[in-house]
């Protein structure tokens, strides 16, 4: 009988898995339950998908059942995996189109069930024009709300990553955008004076930003189209006023404290994301300090046979050398890699994370790694930074833009710990740089020994990162 | 009395090491001697200048000798110095404007006398309409050209990076642009099979490439506007038609073994650069293998109290670990600022050069590092090469482009030794990370384990180094 692979998700991290498993291993036998409708799909393409930068839903996904049948992977989606039991080798998975449960063995297994954004208990938050956006059937729901609805007023809660690409994506559609984030800036991820360029951009294209506020409920005054929701404002003791929606127009119904309505036609839900570990929890296999599945290098996890990949799994911090949950889509392709491998038979090891990413909002990218001033003190490091404007480009040449660039490092060692750069030219693929040197535990004295690239067209002589390590470099910072 | 540092040489080199030795130490009495009449200025922007980009020379001149008596470093241009007398710590200087000559004593000698582009003693080289370009002066004298005699025939000879560039130039003031090189291919510091790619790309843009062609002589048939010059076959035995220029019109003379005439209103000779190191050589400073000034990592030569940087002094190669002769920009600036430290008392060292250069020619960007796969195995390495095709941002981005990689390593080892990377989106920043990985020492595999950022419009979840390092990790390699 051949060796049965049970793949428990199909997106990112369990498509690679069973496709690098194939490879692996032509007699496997492969099967993969997903609980959505789609398999294989770009989840980050959602936002250009909604802002319709991109056409066509088909070209967010990479492969569909039917071609994974070809390569011999048996797929099965709306197929909910709701126990696993390690000990008899089997999972229990209820097929979401008949109701039917059904019992089944495996060999091997591997768990990439991803994340699910967070959807706090907020009085209202049901109510219809409310999104998360994690699926290809959110990306849909979106989608076909702001085609039918033509809502005029969109608000998006949390002003991560995925909220800024949403304010671009919903002003795109001529909406009046606000963004409310609990924080007192917008991405968190970022050191405060970074956050505040990307607010002025923000800012620049009309979206409202509310910071320093949580909802408190969703409100849902007879029209859907004029949901108004209360922001508990943190403002201490001012009176702000209280406006309540009617399909665009805003009418002051009284002054109250540190309350606020705001109408909205769409509510996007962007709070952040959480691992989906409560089947492998039930199951007994053994989560991390962040809350995701502890794996080895190895993606395994405590239960002799089962393998973790993907948003469900911590991975190992380059920098840090602990562990560290980093939901991306290179992380979770790259672990399902590593699973598949192994579980198919083969040696892989995934080499960790460092906390790299990037985002474009508007006219403006924001690019990161490793960490910021304000996580490597969180860390108990010594930690000191230089924040330098540079030039994309020599600056005698057409389409030069300033990039601020921050560099956080060790105040002594010079150890570099993490970078922030901003601009509107040429900044993604330079964060590249650092997440390397962080892998290599290099100092500012070794980025400025690294020979880059130059020409007019591409970089000033002093590229901007050398700019940084260079005044990172001088005797004052110890 | 105040301690004396002479500096030979007023651009990139020369002009760092003035302005870091004036901070270092304030001091020091710092006299740059000039041979042009242009200090400071970005050469790498004069193909931008000819084109027509750049619309004002000032943009290139980064400072002038009046800003310099600012920073109290005493500039004298038109002033070529003719001697160095290490004994006596003297240099005889000739002022250019008066011819007059003088000896000037110096406790400190910084030598960045650059290169000069190689300028073969072809019959006719020194007729009107044929340039070089190197210094100001250059760049001056081929606009007035164009804009005075309206060529209608660019020729450019050698397809190096100069070469690359000012076909674009010339081919933006709507030149029917031919380039000439005796190698088999364009862009001689590529493999061959990346340079068909640029190759592809200069023909997609109406210029006319001949290879294995070398120039024998320049004509000037009473008319400099038609040039013509004669090229020496190397086709084995074909005939070729003789062309003789008449403003614009061709027509043929006569059929000739292996040789053929081209017109021509304008010829740039780009074939390289050489150190200028007569000067050095006269005095008993030593020259490396390279032929360049040989220096330590502190740019001292065998001279006491002499020191040198920038495209007349050799680099540490980070990878080999041997002299190697790079005259960039860079280099010349980080040189220049080590020198310049030194000699003013400090303590600097210069971290070595890798190969990193960057070119972009019409819509295509050029970048390599390292060592090529012909250039690798010329240093007795036994190297294996991957080339692949990736993405420049998710395959259903808008502007998303094909990126060509090439990545050469040590066939067992798997050691990085270089790359090359061309495309139409995206290129230039990405080969930095190679950089880092060569200074690194590192292996496809730890290049497979980075984690590099990826956002939809920057890139796809697999980055195209990343694909180049997956293909390259795999075991048939070895």
């Amino acid at each position: 009988m051949r060796e049965r692979l049970v793949i428990i998700g199909g997106v990112a991290a369990g498509m690679s898995a069973a496709a690098k498993a194939r490879r692996v291993n032509p007699e496997l036998e492969i099967v993969v339950y997903e609980r959505s409708g789609y398999v294989s799909y770009g989840a980050c393409g959602f936002p250009y998908f909604i802002k319709g930068e991109v056409d066509r839903l088909e070209a967010l996904l990479a492969r569909t059942p039917a071609q994974l049948a070809q390569q011999d992977i048996d797929v099965h989606v709306h197929h909910d995996v709701v126990a696993i039991d390690v000990a008899a080798r089997t999972v229990r998975v209820c097929n979401l189109e008949t109701g039917q449960t059904f019992v089944t063995p495996w060999d091997k297994l591997i768990i990439a069930t991803g994340a699910s954004v967070k959807r706090p208990p907020i009085p209202g938050i049901q109510l219809p024009g409310i999104f998360t956006l994690r699926t290809v059937e959110d990306a849909l729901a979106i989608r076909n709300w702001i085609q039918r609805e033509r809502p005029r007023r969109g608000v998006i809660i949390g002003a991560g990553y995925i909220g800024m690409e949403m304010a671009e994506a919903l002003s795109a559609h001529g909406m009046e955008v606000t963004v409310v984030d609990l924080a007192q800036q917008v991405m968190p991820s970022l050191d405060e004076e970074m956050a505040t360029l990307v607010q002025a951009e923000l800012a620049a294209n009309g979206v409202n930003v509310c910071l320093g506020q949580g909802v408190k409920s969703f409100l849902g005054p007879g029209l859907v189209r004029s949901l108004a929701w209360q922001v508990a404002a943190r403002l201490r003791g001012e009176t702000t006023a209280i406006l309540e929606g009617d399909n665009g127009r805003l009418r002051v119904r009284e002054l109250i404290m540190e309350e606020e309505m705001l109408p909205a036609d769409l509510v996007i839900a962007s709070l952040g994301t959480s691992p989906n570990v409560q089947l492998a929890g039930e199951a007994g296999i053994a989560l991390g300090k962040t809350g995701a599945i502890a794996v080895d290098a190895q993606q395994r996890t405590n239960a002799p046979g089962v393998w973790a990949a993907g948003a469900a799994a911590e991975s190992r911090h380059q920098l840090l050398q602990t562990a560290a949950y980093s939901p991306t889509a290179l992380t979770a392709s790259k672990q399902g890699r590593v699973a598949g491998t192994n579980a198919a038979g083969g040696e892989a090891r995934f080499g960790g994370v460092v906390g790299t990413a990037v985002v474009k909002t508007f006219t403006l990218t924001v690019a990161q790694t490793g960490l910021t001033l304000r996580a490597a003190q969180a860390h108990g490091l010594d930690a000191a930074s230089v924040t330098i404007s540079g030039g994309s480009r020599a600056s005698y040449m057409p389409g030069q833009a300033e990039i601020r660039v921050k560099l956080v490092f060790e105040r002594h060692s010079r150890r570099l710990l993490g970078a922030q750069m901003i601009g509107k030219d040429g900044v993604a693929k330079r964060i590249d740089v650092v997440a390397a040197a962080l892998r290599a535990g290099w100092t500012t004295r070794d980025l400025l020994d690294l020979d880059l690239c130059y020409s007019p067209p591409f970089a000033p002589v002093w590229e901007p990162l050398l700019v940084a390590a260079k005044v990172a470099n001088r005797e004052d910072h110890v």
